[in-house]
């Protein structure tokens, strides 16, 4: 498959919402040691579950590292596919191309530079180079031609698109140190418009409380359709998320997007605090340069982190009383949507969410 | 993807011959040090000649081990699709899955199991798992169902089928003591019926003089359309090659097939004996376990090794006074097809040609 020289807005390119139709979607199976606790055998039963749940709605791809290859294909069911992709950990939103379409139904994929999230600066682990081979491999697969970008940094997660020309995305992220320092705002939001075909970029302030992704927007907000965004929120003044949340509402609910149209914004309550406990710790091989896992530690819990499917929407649960109201306002946002909840403790251990190990391919 | 636990026969599938239509054609990235010289530079090269040839005919996918992905990627042409199988060797035509299909255009796979042409008999290197893998990778990337026989050893290279219930095949190979030693000669044709939907089988004896894989078929005699075939031959009664394509002749001349009617069979001269060198010898790193290849030794040179694509036929040169009656007479063969040939003494060196790299997804 082919590396374009050019860029999607200059060929007429756009990327789509994820609430728009999919062709299918790729998920990476987890194994490093050093990431998921004992060997990655809770967080696969958790993928699978994900990936069981997506299956419902459109084809579902899990790529899988030779070494994993066999386990994988056991553990998931028969209509889930499983192709080799080797990998350095399962964030195939962050490592994963991101698709765009044209009116003809033509899909390409941008593969943007990825860093293990900052890479010497403040990257989660290293070396990345399996990771960032990703992104060309499922384009790949797809038979997709993509647009590489060799000195752009930029993960799947820390940007959201209505598919009509506006992007929300973080300054936390976007502007940090470990990705595309050289670069200033002005010319990040110039490459983001040129290679998504956008007219216009919300930048919000910070992500969740202590997201280890810089502040991936994904784990905060999410577009349900244009004009309609739902926002992870707590009423406890005393939370640091409470401060990161309504600077966020505050942004949010002054903006207009690219057709002028003011943002409808929707609460979605946080869980209560969720730590590590001593035993998921110990679960985790400690090794220099993978950033650990300890026990008492706060991890970024949002039902935000939801993937949208066709017909769909697959969110996190984690054993908490607002589990139930997540899933009915969920169920109040996409009417037309089977809601399920998978128990995504697991996989919020390893630093994400359903969001982050998911990556759609658009219908195109 | 499905097991089914059925066969071809009974879901009223069947082995299509390699000259009707296909999806597509795999081939398996060569890099094993101990048998492709020079850490496999020269066969890659080759590779991609076979690669780019097929790919003026038919979409062509290329799996490659992760860690020759991106060599891989850079080498093949763009039309080609690179994907990643890891394996033991690049012999996709005896390591993949053999494709039926049925009349509504499904497509499913049989998944025989691989042995490295004859296991701890007399196999050509050991481990062989990753292989033995191959036809499931396959499958699963094209989303194909499979039969999988647990207890059936078999290679693709050593079977031919008209697709109208005739196959043809060597007593040398599918008798042989490392495959299925346990079967007599009506059950091993039981299995060929049952999950290939066969009436007929001939047997021919032997393949090829020192052909390594155990005679099989497809360096002896190819399936030009039903009612046709092509045998390598040899005017030179003091070649060994003599006694054995006479014999095939012979065999072939006075069998009828599944639909009753007389073979036709052309004759395609051999090269002259192809020689391993000093230099080309000790380009192969030597490995307990591994079929030396020694300086002298005689190569299973043949032109009938070749791949029928749609609308083309790419076939082994060597360099050799006959290369030139051999396209003649395969011009003659496939009127209705472009024949491209390769230089092909690398592939050769490995211990097969072009027909062994290959494997073709049929339509459907």
């Amino acid at each position: 498959m082919k590396v374009i020289d050019s860029t999607a807005k200059k060929d007429g390119f756009r990327m789509p919402g994820e609430f728009e139709k999919h062709r299918g979607c790729y998920i990476i199976w987890p194994e490093r040691p050093d990431n998921w606790r004992l060997g990655g055998k809770p967080a696969q039963k958790v993928f699978v579950d994900v990936a069981t749940a997506i299956s419902k709605f459109e084809p579902v791809t899990v790529g899988a590292s030779s070494e994993q290859y066999a386990n994988a294909r056991h553990m998931l069911p028969e209509q889930v596919r499983v192709v080799e992709i080797d990998n350095d950990d399962s964030w195939v939103r962050d490592s994963g191309p991101t698709f765009v379409v044209n009116d003809e139904g033509d899909v390409r994929g941008i593969d943007w530079t990825f860093n293990a999230w900052g890479g010497l600066e403040d990257g989660l682990y290293f070396p990345w180079d399996k990771d960032d081979q990703v992104a060309q491999k499922i384009c790949e697969l797809e038979m997709s031609d993509r647009y590489r970008l060799p000195d752009f940094v930029l993960e799947g997660g820390s940007i959201h698109v209505d598919g009509e020309g506006t992007l929300i995305t973080t300054e936390e992220c976007l502007l940090s140190e470990g990705r595309n320092p050289q670069l200033s705002r002005e010319q990040i939001e110039q490459v983001l418009k040129e290679y998504l075909n956008l007219e216009k970029v919300i930048w919000l302030k910070r992500g969740i409380y202590l997201d280890e992704t810089n502040g991936h927007v994904d784990n905060i907000v999410n577009y349900v359709r244009p004009g309609v965004v739902a926002l992870a929120w707590t009423d406890d003044v005393n939370d640091p998320q409470y401060e990161i949340s309504k600077e966020c509402y505050d942004i949010l609910s002054n903006s207009t997007d690219a057709k002028g149209r003011k943002l409808e914004v929707h609460k979605i309550h946080v869980p209560k605090p969720i730590l590590i406990t001593k035993a998921e710790s110990e679960g985790v091989d400690a090794v220099d340069g993978t950033l650990p896992r300890e026990e008492g530690d706060r991890l970024a819990a949002s039902y935000i982190n939801y993937y949208t499917a066709n017909g769909g929407v697959v969110f996190p649960l984690f054993d908490d009383p607002r589990d139930e109201e997540a899933r009915q306002k969920l169920a109040e946002l996409y009417p037309d949507r089977e809601i399920i909840g998978v128990p995504a403790r697991e996989i919020l251990l390893g630093g994400g969410n359903i969001h982050c190990i998911t990556q759609q391919v658009p219908l195109g």
